[in-house]
């Protein structure tokens, strides 16, 4: 089985054959995603959608780019990496995202949306600068085309005048289910209205083909042949009908849930989305001012309870990062307390948005910040490691970093009576604990740990004082010491405190590059005091897919390392 | 003259005398840009339309955004601020743009393009959920309709269900004619075929209304009342034509070059877009693989010369930043050689284009940012002294930054042969020297004068350096020195030259603020050896409008404090 995953067997098959293809296809990916994790439902829809493409384009010479790349498995199944395939996600293995240092067959990188419309046009316009001969194909799914980057695109295609296939795999959900007005202008098209809205494409000047099965591989070769002919008159949108999940009743009828499939889960571990899920219901109830702003992600961030609670006070606006900022400095003009909630590589795209809108104006809006750190198998465009740099620069801003869930919990709470921007960053999972936290003080640290020792550490967020923690329970059992102190806000520093810190040696640890976070407040902060500082964050490097601890080591924030620098202060007497 | 300059004016007043105070209220814009500076011809276009809007509505209990702001004259003309109007854009004085602190007639602040549409929906929204009763506008240009963020917003409007009025201001232009599939459409409304183009914005669930003249104040009135009405059944978009420059024949036939009006120019500086467009055209015609991309700024940044000998390698994609980046890094992953020029401030963006497709890819993308540190009068929304700090941390990126025109041009042939991502960042003006300048080489900082003191100033940038080359012209007049290095690169470092510093006192300066920048890496490197360190940049705010070297002295960065450091220094021995 699977001796035929590749584009030769998909050129001369039958269409049999073709059926069988896709089944075994569909399983492996099933098999695969059990085991590894990964993206499902998505992947499943794709399977005849993909065989087609492999049929009617000759890929690498033809190039195709994925949006997000939540849909390119069957991709890599029939690209020469069928075998590595059970290597998938795993460290060292097959990203589960589309990567060119991977294969050739992978033209561009993705792992955020929107991009692949502007990605193909220029792939297409330096195709035709040089005089070369390829079809350029982006794969995007209709919750992308909620995004403000695709009609950017969209704008750019009598610009530049370089004829691309942009495919629109139409399942009517992202992560979440797909909402707003381009869903709906979506949806009519799959009844009998259609025509009226095909205007929306073509006054763009694409070329509308569409509706076809992506889920019939006939009519999908059908549909892409038809396409490509028509790709000498200009650029052609083709819009396709696939189900999430397909051939997996499970995975069809909860599609949101199989999106994303972790392989194992730390049955000791909480998710911190929960936490913030329940905090804000609380805060709500009470609190009239506050609401609730998602960008496709209301599940994922724990958000799920909140907007079936309060419907009126909660807006997931779709793959929108940049207008769900706006939004949100604009209900905080009008007194309400918005917190938006989103992943912290996400946020990236809101950049201008949280520096203009909501700082500029010094609003109200509490950015709840989720996957922050080194998220795993997701791989380098997931990971969330600059969020502490890129937002500790930004005037205005508060930024808080919890330690652990009853921590985290207590944040929340906080945040309700503060009046300015705050961003809290927060990993996906970690522990409640069961002692009492001390209150919450603006821009106050909290010390874990007093001593006499020579030494303190100041780290912020779960995993970096865990390790930090563990080394002191090891070291306390020799003898030794040091204090240690939780950085619950990078900004503001708590001057007091670091100020009243007389040990000569101080060491930061953050899951977070090291240029521009935590230590580098630190380092700012002892200048010219004459003390001893080392710094533990990551590498500035993109960190690839794999293990979370091991990744954390590889990229310089280890428990063995911290140690062994203690080791050798210890040694120094 | 202008004592009818008032909403009550203009809520009694005959069409006549309507007619006379538009002319009032052009002539005083005409006058005060022309002393003061400021934007010319969009806001001499929005004054009927203006008028019109405080006949109809009732401001500030009815509520208007500006989107990017280029159009509020007329506006803070009419809202009490007409004494004040001469100090428009001066230190203190009125601002140029939208300001909360200002009025309360100013409901949001903008200065970028493409936020009223969701900052209205925000503010719509809270009042529906508050159950307040009033109208809001969103004021927005045809070139902001190519930003994606309006689009965002736009597949909001169902989701979000907040009647808004959203005014199209169609004058065909942004700061440069409006391009791109966007501009097609609203073109074509102007003429027969207008029903069928109607259709992009009623399938998001916008009622249109259009195309009505918003220079004649009778048809304004005439339409916002009808779209007042109409706001009862849902948003509406009012499509109205103006022509930018109206009424001064001048400004309507080179609407581009009278958009923006400097007050006064230094004859003796030269600009740096100058030397970009040069530069690039000399590459050019070498080197077949460099293209140019603009998001809506050829001529502001230079580009004229390029695009019209090159037409085929430049792309105008209209206000697009984020789209603007994917094409480059698409067109690098091709073997092109993309040339990004923007400005500073607009490039914040990007930002997470920047990180995941052109850094992530390591591609060869050379971004010319322009308009760096601060930049005068336009104020907070436009200073450009984040940048050093937000590029810092991005793996895979080098950031050069060039200390005079000439240095600068030198980078731009440097650049040519650098295969990966580069950015270069600098101010407006400056001074092309006669001197030769050492050759540019990767990640090497440039001693500009060595001395046995032990004394070490690095400074980035042509203002920075400007102020220790004074600085220390005046010193070694009395005998004092200190060495002097142009740091050309934030990143790399040049740490074999960092290193050979013997020097006891390092002081930075940098045109940026003070967290994550030159003095952030230099403090970085020296962590732990002993020297006395002393940063200059801005301090961690937003820096208001005003005279650059006022601001910066202000804010931090200033010859005097400099000097004044120096002399504590000397004074030790």
């Amino acid at each position: 089985m699977g001796n035929h995953f590749n584009k030769e067997f998909v050129k001369g098959a039958s269409f049999e054959q073709l059926h069988k293809l896709c089944d075994e296809m569909r399983e492996r990916i099933f098999t695969t995603v059990s085991e590894c994790g990964g993206h499902l439902s998505s992947n499943l829809g794709a399977v005849e959608l993909t065989v087609a493409l492999y049929r009617v384009f000759d890929f690498p010479k033809d190039k195709i780019v994925f949006d997000v790349g939540h849909q390119c498995y069957p991709h890599k199944l029939l690209s020469g990496r069928a075998e590595r395939f059970s290597t998938l996600r795993k460290e060292g293995g097959l990203s589960g995202f589309p990567k060119r240092s991977e294969s050739e067959f992978d033209c561009y990188d993705t792992g955020h949306a929107g991009t692949a419309v502007s990605a193909a046009l220029g792939i297409a316009k330096a195709r035709d600068l040089k005089g070369e001969d390829f079809s350029v194909i982006a794969f995007v799914g209709d919750g992308s085309f909620n995004n403000g980057l695709v009609y950017e695109a969209l704008n750019s295609l009598k610009i530049l005048n370089a004829p691309i296939l942009v495919i629109l795999n139409d399942n009517g959900m992202s992560i979440a289910p797909t909402v707003g007005g381009t869903h709906d202008i979506l949806s009519e098209m799959n009844g009998a209205g259609g025509g009226k809205n095909v205007a929306l494409f073509e006054q763009f000047g694409i070329q509308y083909l569409g509706l076809y099965d992506g889920n019939n591989v006939e009519e999908s070769i059908h549909a892409l042949e038809k396409a490509k002919g028509l790709l000498k008159n200009g650029s052609v949108l083709l819009h396709v009908h696939t189900k999430k999940g397909y051939g997996y009743a499970f995975c069809e009828n909860a599609p949101d849930v199989t999106h994303g499939i972790s392989p194992t889960k730390n049955v000791k571990d909480e998710e911190y989305s929960t936490a913030l899920g329940e905090e804000l219901t609380t805060l709500a109830q009470k609190n009239g001012r506050i609401v609730v702003i998602t960008a496709a992600m209301t599940d994922s961030l724990g958000l799920r309870g909140f907007f079936d609670k309060f419907p009126e006070r909660s807006f997931d606006v779709g793959i929108c990062e940049e207008h769900a900022s706006v939004l949100c400095a604009a209900m905080a003009t009008e007194g309400l307390k918005p917190y938006y909630a989103i992943y912290s590589t996400f946020l990236q795209r809101a950049y201008d948005e949280i520096i203009h809108d909501v700082c500029g104006q010094n609003l109200p809006v509490t950015f709840c910040i989720d996957r922050a750190g080194i998220t795993g198998a997701d791989g380098e465009t997931h990971h969330g490691v600059f969020d502490l740099s890129y937002l500790a620069l930004i005037p205005n801003l508060t930024v808080a970093i919890p330690s652990c869930i009853s921590e985290f919990r207590a944040m929340i709470k906080w945040s309700e009576t503060f009046e300015k921007p705050l961003a809290i960053r927060y990993p996906r999972s970690g522990k409640a604990v069961e002692i009492e936290i001390s209150p919450i003080e603006y821009g106050k640290f909290d010390v874990l740990h007093s001593s006499m020792s020579d030494i303190t550490v100041i780290a912020a967020g779960e995993r970096p004082l865990s390790f930090a923690k563990n080394v002191l329970a090891k070291r306390q059992k020799e003898g030794k010491d040091f204090t240690l102190i939780n950085a619950r806000f990078l900004k503001p520093l708590d001057e007091a405190l670091l100020s009243s810190v007389s040990s000569k040696y101080v060491i930061t640890i953050e899951d977070n590059v090291e240029i521009g976070g935590l230590g580098a407040a630190i380092n700012r902060f002892y200048l010219n005091q004459g003390k001893i500082i080392r710094n533990f964050a990551y590498h500035d490097a993109f960190i690839p897919h794999g293990g979370i601890v091991s990744l954390s080591e590889k990229f310089g924030v280890s428990e063995a390392e911290i140690d062994e620098y203690l080791e050798e202060i210890y040694a120094r007497g």
